[in-house]
């Protein structure tokens, strides 16, 4: 690789001025500027991004650490960060854990604060103390789509609210008059999707419709976990008019599942989903789903990442931005009760 | 943030021997190694990779470019590189080019060779140019799913046979019985999806089934491009009984077109693509399709970038690696033709 000394000595200059050159800095005259130039392109010198990291203690990129790159929620996602991050300049690289906390850690081992300035963490599977171990090392991180805006995770964070998804997607069922609505969440119980059944709970509980235990399946956030789940439910309770699931994955499987068994979607039975991701615009019959602001919550991501790193990490406290409200979207999938 | 020298004056060793004990080399006694663990442990320091990447010329990561994180075939090639490139310690992270050779060219420049060992390229939108001059500087590139087996692309690649195919997909209708087939092709004429299509026209042509200008349309790969091509082929030329899409997003569009348009799927029209995502078989109907080995070409990507990372560049010739053949993967959407 050519170095700064090899364009120097071919400019008939000191690696200073090449320096100075490249970086629009100092007073260089104008032929001798071009003598650089011609010599960088000449030997196809490039700044060596490494080595001005090092000197600079920064690189140009953000990196977005996602739990399931298959989800095909987080290329969505990864495609409004990359736009926003591009802003000023800086690229982003994507890294995937596969669910491993493990695989999480040594990323953020490995990567943080030297092959990327900062990171946004999607809710991906690792342990929160390892991210505090990152911040405080002074490498700034954003946890993004943190599902609960009235709970600090401890750490920077964009919320989005989900109880509110959920509620949303219960009130929209109840309107249309269904009171058996079965429930999917593509999380264990306790675990990330949990905002979202319980704001589904609550809702239907305030309009006093009852909501059973063997209303309600706990699974995976997959297409095929969602339609296994579906098959389950629809045989347990055949008096399901409606299936809400936390996620547009399993609803999409649930629409599978009801094809399969012969039931007409709305007619027969409704879903509804969380996110709007494509698919959901993609599908025949278009699915109906709570849509969260995948776009606004990325930019808001990137910008206090950002923020955190123009502050050279000085902030102590674990600053929260709250995404816009999720809107219903409602397309074919969702209809009246049967009668 | 922590430094060697920290760590070292904590133990009350060299640096040397910090070193020596976290590279495991040298001989180290038992205690001074404990001593050495433990001050890395209080003081949270971690080896700089960007520092070690430095001073040995390398960097773990390797780096994938692809055109479009959104299309979820790249997203699957990923998470096979990502399995590969791990055995041997490294990482993968993803730059998404959003099919601007601008941005590609900026990635190739600020990227290849600095932060990541070597490159794995989709056939994004980029310049030949580009990649040559990266090579050039001594970073090994290696163009993944190159679709001419037998043609050059004069650089580094892994080849599958799309022509075979296109070929497949054309005996399959064929052998179905149908002699009126549509074809939807996900790029320009000359684009990079050509072979399929001359694959599929060879074998219409050698069992003198006649394929008409007006039976093609040229489009982009994307399922909503393949529904409006499918709109558009069907409205013209009623009489067709089947559809082949050079890939499966256009050939999932296709199904939606022929469904909106009351036609049931295999009886009314048979649809087949080409790669075999995920969503070809969570489809309703499943999508019939020739399967390409995207778990394979990622693995032998990955051994070719690593030899030619291993043979530090040496290698002149641009080596190409052929995939195992593509294969028919018969699911609902394709049926005898309608009498």
């Amino acid at each position: 690789m050519t170095t700064l000394a090899e364009v120097a000595a071919r400019a008939g200059v000191t690696p200073a001025t090449v320096s100075n050159v490249l970086r629009k800095r100092g007073k260089v005259g104008e032929a001798t500027r071009q003598r650089v130039l011609d010599a960088v392109d000449a030997l196809g010198y490039r700044p060596h991004l490494t080595a001005r990291a090092l000197a600079e203690g920064s690189a140009p990129t953000l990196a977005l650490m996602v739990s399931s790159i298959a989800n095909p929620f987080y290329p969505e996602f990864a495609l409004a960060a990359e736009r926003a991050a591009r802003k000023n300049g800086r690229f982003l690289i994507v890294c995937n854990t596969n669910e491993d906390p493990v695989i999480a850690r040594a990323y953020l081992d490995q990567i943080a604060g030297t092959l990327s300035e900062g990171v946004l963490v999607m809710n991906a599977k690792l342990d929160f103390e390892d991210l505090e171990k990152t911040l405080a090392r002074g490498t700034p991180i954003v946890l993004c789509m943190w599902e609960r805006p009235d709970v600090s995770p401890g750490v920077p964070c964009v919320a989005v609210d989900f109880f509110a998804a959920g509620t949303l997607a219960a009130q929209h069922l109840l309107d249309l008059g269904h009171t058996r609505i079965g429930a999917i969440v593509a999380s264990q119980r306790d675990g990330v999707q949990a905002a979202r059944y319980e704001g589904f709970c609550h809702t239907l509980h305030e309009a006093g419709v009852a909501h059973l235990e063997e209303d309600v399946r706990f699974t995976r956030d997959e297409v095929q976990h969602g339609y296994d789940a579906a098959c389950d439910l629809l045989s347990a309770q055949p008096d399901l008019t409606a299936l809400f699931a936390t996620n547009d994955l399993p609803a999409l499987g649930a629409m599978h599942a009801a094809a399969d068994r012969g039931m007409r979607i709305p007619q027969d039975l409704s879903v509804i989903g969380i996110t709007d991701i494509q698919l959901a615009r993609e599908s025949r019959p278009g699915l109906s789903t709570i849509a969260v602001p995948t776009d606004a919550a990325a930019a808001m991501a990137v910008e206090l990442l950002e923020a955190l790193i123009e502050s050279g990490g000085r902030d102590q406290d674990a600053p929260m931005r709250v995404a816009p409200q999720p809107v219903l979207v409602q397309r074919a999938s969702t209809g009246p009760v049967r009668s």
